[in-house]
């Protein structure tokens, strides 16, 4: 990627993974909701996804997009996902095709299948040894409006592929949490991302060739239950990291010093 | 269904077939967007999808809703299909939920899925022979911005029925045309849907028993690219058209009476 990558939502978590991981690698446009703090390292923009006239100025001469921005709250009220994060993400293509932008990474969510995680399933499916499993092919199964927000972001990417031939990758992103997996927390364990996992997926979606693909965004955890397959195959995506290899005993001290 | 049942869009071409074939057999409760020229045969309220309060006060009562109100055209822009079709359809689902409905019909459409129509397939998926099909376990793929709130109305489904029981289906609705299939136009034969027809599995939607359902509402087309499997199996569809039955040199006096 010679061209600049423009990083929506860079202020958030994943966004923060991103650039700690790849900030060399890569010139950088951040879009920002809100004025930084602390002067970041890269090019920026502030300002709101919903907004056409700064998302066209973000997208100027860029040659991908990772698009994190919107309300990532998994309880976010419907006005607010529907504008934020659908409407958002719709200005966001539109942008894209229009600028001849080639590549479109999105932040998809655990959240647009959490659904499949039913009371049968669980707690089950969190464990090692069971092989249940999700691929990325099946139909969203939103457990909140959230959820509902990014199924249909994926599915905008799959419109704007098809009728306009933009690249189009969907990360379903787990649990992000930095150093660590969540603590006696299943389901985290399960679907933990770490921090340089976190990069790596994104540098393979920034790399890779390829039309419209919806991977899982984890670290190559033992209790999975979100297939790795597509994200391997489709993207060259290596993980390093799994939940498995902490063991609270024996990190009892890294936890208390990683804990945030 | 001894309760009513309130079908919105009610001045619609495919609520029109609804009423046409099903007037005696519920109590009907219409929601229009617009004042009626002609007094209605049944109960009525003017309104629109995306006002809470009109929302609440059509579901008042109402044992099953069948919502086809929205922007119904495939060339729809995105702001009017993101209000009155997603923001509708989440408004009617609230509304029906906090109502205690308990099946809810949403019209989805065949533009949901109308990019798996791709180059290499057509036309020859459009004929008779041909043995591609969609079965509704898909993942959704949009030609137009209409296909794709229709699509985010069958994930919101999806979510309402996970998280708070309500029965849904979600018809996608083929090429409703009255009288006759569409002349000339092999992708409208392919997915014709006739009035009666259109009746017939609205009423099998109110009729029978399920959890959450996508299914093709087409009639039993020798030209088919939809399988019909789920419909029959989930709801006991039996379709009685067949765009092969008709033939245009032998129907010409009927077409030219029923072209409208």
């Amino acid at each position: 990627m010679d061209e600049p990558v423009l990083l929506t939502g860079a202020g958030g978590r994943v966004g923060q993974a991103v650039l700690e991981g790849l900030a060399d690698e890569y010139e950088w446009q951040l879009l920002l909701h809100s004025p930084p703090d602390d002067e970041p390292d890269h090019e920026y923009l502030v300002g709101d996804v919903t907004d056409e006239e700064t998302v066209a100025d973000a997208m100027d001469g860029v040659g991908a997009v990772i698009h994190l921005a919107g309300d990532p709250r998994p309880s976010a009220p419907w006005p607010s996902v529907l504008s934020n994060n659908i409407d958002g993400t719709e200005k966001m293509y539109e942008a894209a095709v229009e600028a001849g932008v080639e590549k479109f990474v999105f932040a998809s969510s655990n959240h647009a299948v959490g659904a499949y995680e039913t009371d049968e399933r669980t707690p089950e499916m969190y464990r090692e040894g069971d092989d249940y499993r999700l691929d990325g092919t099946e139909f969203p199964r939103p457990g909140n409006h959230y959820g509902v927000s990014k199924a249909a972001g994926e599915v905008l990417g799959r419109y704007y592929h098809d009728e306009h031939g933009i690249s189009v990758c969907n990360v379903r992103i787990g649990n992000l949490t930095r150093g660590h997996p969540p603590i006696d927390y299943e389901r985290g364990q399960a679907m933990w991302l770490s921090y340089p996992d976190c990069a790596r997926i994104h540098r393979c979606t920034l790399e890779a060739d390829y039309d419209f693909e919806i991977v899982y965004g984890i670290s190559d955890n033992d209790r999975k239950y979100y297939s790795l397959e597509r994200a391997r195959e489709a993207l060259g995506y290596d993980p390093q990291d799994n939940s498995a290899e902490w063991n609270a005993d024996e990190h009892v001290a890294d936890y208390e010093r990683e804990s945030v």
